[in-house]
């Protein structure tokens, strides 16, 4: 399907793109850019990346498929230095978090040849540790793929990056950026934003290690998300704000009644509001 | 170790209790009480009880250890109904998640024999599925179990109820009722309540399923108790409410100074704070 992945950005969500396409045999050969020797290292020691270079437009040189995976304040700089380097008709394309910022970097970056071949991808996939040495194969497998191409998207571009997330076994949909990024900041950024928040709040008591030697397995969940990425995760929140606070204060607001019913000792009322939480959630489906 | 088990209340937890008993040898019967004729069928069916009879007080009834393993507002109420049929130094336990209101509630309906054998008790265990179809003989195993026994507890039935809960290979713990519900509103109890007012948040939106359908492992993770039994969960918040909405104000604070930085674009500080979240996240191990 493609000779050349220039992986741009050695994680585990590239580092696992890069072993997918390679084990589906969509790719002949991958070559890869990371800002640390470290992570291209550990990416050519996992078998991910063929050849390490030294600046994204070297990974881009001679691919006819790149894939940025960095924090998406990244997005911007990063397409511009590639923006020579790519052939005609390149397969572009994120995974970044947010789509809006994206779509606004990639127009303000990329030239009229290339911008049509940029198809703006958010796979919703992740895992409890980060860094290149932690990818797999199928990461991408059964999961939800988000594509917002726009008006100016190729269509045989959107095509190609349907049929590549589908041969990698993802469930691929689009969506515009402005409603990816009202969905995430409710199912993904304000949690994470919540697990911080929950985290300090803890850790800054005085007997906060205490604290944290009492805690269990729903403490274990609840909490995962909250070791992400302190780079990745500020860039999405600051560049999807006006969602993210839209979303809190929708939560605040559920807070306060179930803090009023505490307040009030009104259990009827406590009681009704956990059972439509409780029953939602155990109806809820991942890909349902 | 014990001749019988009188199990009162078969649910997940008095399932899995009545299981690992049985199996590690430390009982010989089970006689079973729960509300619903439904869960004592379900409990029989499993082989977690031999019988079920139809009130606590025949399941206490010639029994040398009593299991309460009710939501937390029934504990006077059933310690009432049982009281006169306890022999002498039967212990009683319960599995509650809020101990100050546990031990209030044992000393106003238990008499002068019978209190110093009621030592309370609080393993920390729990999946995703609640009830006693789900029950596992390992659910207690390498699980921290917290006893708060008083001045008037009796040393022998302390000791026991280590001896107990170390055959079930749990790790054992005493602590005071109130720095219990202190340390398990921070890390429990609050993030239920910030569980149950996210999915509210966003099943109240009038495109609350289509956002669902976008959510992936980080939500699935970080909304899993949100799924808690209403009745359970109505009566921990209540009982502990003070400490709860102590730590919802700490709380509240910590998210406070992370949208600050939203609102005011400071990457530089809204990294440190995510960095601290992340780095005593990452550094956390239950039980460690």
């Amino acid at each position: 399907m493609f000779r050349q992945l220039g992986l741009i950005g050695c994680g585990l969500m590239g580092g696992s793109f890069a072993l997918a396409v390679r084990q589906a045999g969509l790719v002949e050969r991958v070559v890869g850019y990371s800002p640390t020797a470290r992570s291209r290292d550990a990416a050519l020691a996992l078998g991910a990346i063929d050849t390490a270079v030294d600046t994204p437009a070297a990974a881009a040189l001679g691919s006819d498929l790149v894939l940025l995976a960095l924090p998406v304040a990244s997005t911007e700089v990063t397409l511009r230095a590639i923006c020579d380097a790519l052939a005609r008709e390149t397969l572009v394309m994120d995974v970044g978090s947010t789509k809006s910022d994206v779509v606004q970097a990639a127009a303000a970056a990329l030239g009229s040849a290339q911008l049509p071949w940029f198809v703006p991808a958010h796979p919703i996939a992740g895992k409890a540790q980060a860094g290149v040495a932690h990818s797999q194969a199928d990461l991408y497998q059964n999961c939800l793929v988000v594509l917002t191409p726009g008006a100016g998207t190729n269509a045989q571009a959107v095509a190609k990056a349907h049929q590549l997330w589908q041969a990698l076994q993802s469930r691929v949909r689009e969506m515009t950026p402005a409603a990816h990024d009202a969905g995430f900041a409710a199912v993904s950024h304000l949690p994470h934003l919540l697990a911080f928040a929950l985290m300090n709040a803890i850790t800054e008591q005085p007997n906060g290690a205490d604290l944290l030697s009492l805690a269990g397995p729903g403490f274990r969940d609840f909490s995962r998300i909250a070791a992400g990425d302190p780079a990745l995760w500020r860039d999405v929140l600051l560049a999807n704000r006006l969602q993210v606070q839209e979303q809190s204060a929708l939560f605040r607001a559920q807070l306060d009644a179930l803090e009023h019913c505490l307040e009030h000792g009104d259990g009827a009322q406590l009681s009704t509001l956990i059972s439509q939480a409780s029953t939602a959630r155990t109806a809820w489906k991942m890909g349902g």
